[in-house]
């Protein structure tokens, strides 16, 4: 048993060494002690996930050299206390084994629990003990051997025994958004989903339809997509293949479907969707902007632009349960886990610990 | 009478000539002739107030030269049929008097009233007979003659007549603020708003107010406007001045002010509030962003990086029945028509007509 660092902040405040009085994400450099507060939880991590746009701008610099990758790495944790490229920002996740549970956290963990850290890195102390030997520098994930702490407002999933690991990494990174839609869909709604046959859109279709939608109308780009979800029985009911940067096509091609939607979730990582999505929607219902190409300013002009009366929802990551409620639907919805075991065949996923 | 354009769109779709086939506000040019359809308003414009980024822009690129900036603004609603200021984008608003009301307008507008449109010049069809002689071209406020086309989905509010038009334009422009938060506020709730002492924020602070808030907690970036707020007795329960980009400071003044916020409205065009908004925010409650300011990805990380499960919504501008709601909360909240006058006298609004 380790000793504890009083006082102590379920943000994780305590753990701020430079500058103080700052939230751990926009910190400098974090304490990653391995003594643990009474509501924080250790983990032994096994393998770091580096965010796609972190590991881009490594390879690029040290021109895909993988020893100085791997030190460029090292550095940074060893500087930072955390995994938070100073260039890019960004982190990434990371998966392990809980060692010490704090007997005041409220993540309902226990050690030896395998758990992947859905907060990012950039906010997780982090200490590296293996030089990362076990790294060859040439992809994002990164086997490796040290500890990694949790607050009480982090948060962590268990990974599920009875699905792969790559499968329910894949599901978790996406889980904010079918959570959030089915929070939102009533009983009787029709639902659009733009990008419905990628990752958090077919999970945000299924969502949907648990929550009673009486039709979920799916927009891809291609015919190509549109296969993968036609493949997919029981999806959608409708699908829609057209550019959803085009608000006056897609809004009457979403009417012809069935529409216009109750509810309208947007999911492709493409910039210039809000107008389609407002424009789609009936008045009175509900956008739910979960791409990060979703431009703010863009969204609230095109509303008012269009007198459009729709509440328009910023896409939370996290929901209380998301992360369960995701598995479940892709453990129980079997069209929904070929759909996600055809996209991560078709990205390359390693075997064990990928994060597509 | 003059003759009708079928077939028509409520959005205005028909007017659209180049390129075919876009929203109003992404085309090159739209048809601006007088001739309505039958669910169109023709206005006789009064005045135009060009978009404050729009007339820098005209003023930076034509050296101040009065000739030469009013012969650019008739240049681009000669060429583009509506008052969008190619580089910046951006239009603005006008005022005017309702000439011709088709039969289907849904508008519920009548000949001879004074209206000011709500919707932007970007999308506006417009045309100008009086080449522009009586604005001297020194300021965004441009006293004109022609007439501009309303369709069955803009938005236009009648200047009512017993407030002065300047105080009615102020107020309208602001107007969506407090119609969304009156809708969000529930009886009881604790309401905080950033930016307390600004047009939007000060409305918003007294419909939160009307809709039965609790306590109404007020963040100011200094003392000065913390004194304009304290002279406005009634508008906030409590004053707490602090930087509101300082997650951390602003959640623990929030709490000693009586917080966490059921809703937290962000009403300053300042950038990076979001993880304040959100960490003063309780759990379960609700943050709407009505800053341009507003970073979508930020808000979207910060919430999922302090396991925060807010409702965050994108203010949208157009809620129906805004312009008389926030109208009415001027007249009947005198320390909010105080504040507002206060703040119009400091920008040195000219008597009518302003958009300040």
């Amino acid at each position: 048993m380790t000793k504890s660092h009083p006082p102590h902040s379920p943000l994780g405040l305590h753990r701020v060494v430079d500058p103080p009085g700052v939230l751990p994400q926009t910190a400098w450099r974090l304490d990653a002690s391995a003594a643990i507060a009474a509501d924080e939880v250790r983990i032994r991590v096994g393998r770091l996930n580096l965010d796609a746009a972190s590991y881009r701008q490594l390879g690029e610099t040290y021109a895909g050299d993988p020893d100085k990758i791997r030190a460029a790495v090292l550095e940074i944790i060893a500087t930072r206390g955390k995994m938070q490229n100073p260039v890019t920002g960004s982190g990434g996740m990371l998966t392990g084994t809980v060692e010490e549970v704090g007997p005041d956290s409220p993540l309902g963990l226990k050690p030896g629990q395998r758990i992947a850290t859905l907060v990012s890195l950039t906010l997780t102390p982090l200490v590296i003990t293996d030089s990362l030997y076990r790294w060859d520098g040439r992809s994002e994930q990164v086997p490796c051997e040290g500890h990694a702490i949790l607050f009480a407002r982090s948060i962590a999933a268990v990974l599920p025994e009875d699905l792969p690991v790559p499968l329910s990494l894949a599901v978790m990174d996406v889980c904010g958004a079918p959570a959030l839609t089915e929070r939102v869909v009533r009983d009787g709604s029709v639902v659009l989903v733009i990008g419905a046959a990628g990752k958090s859109g077919s999970l945000s279709a299924a969502a949907a339809r648990r929550a009673g939608a009486a039709k979920v109308i799916g927009v891809v780009p291609s015919q190509a997509e549109a296969a993968l979800l036609r493949a997919s029985a029981g999806l959608v009911d409708e699908i829609v293949i057209t550019d959803a940067r085009n608000p006056v096509a897609l809004a009457s091609a979403v009417q012809a479907a069935g529409g216009p939607a109750d509810v309208t979730v947007v999911c492709v990582d493409v910039a210039g969707c809000e107008g389609s999505a407002i424009l789609s929607t009936t008045q009175g219902g509900t956008v739910i902007f979960f791409s990060m190409a979703t431009s703010f300013s863009s969204a609230a002009l095109s509303a008012e632009g269009m007198a459009a009366d729709v509440t328009m929802l910023v896409g939370n990551g996290y929901v209380p349960g998301h992360a369960d409620l995701a598995l479940d639907l892709v453990r129980t919805t079997p069209a929904l886990r070929a759909l996600f075991e055809r996209r991560m065949s078709e990205c390359g996923v390693a075997a064990e610990g990928g994060q597509p």
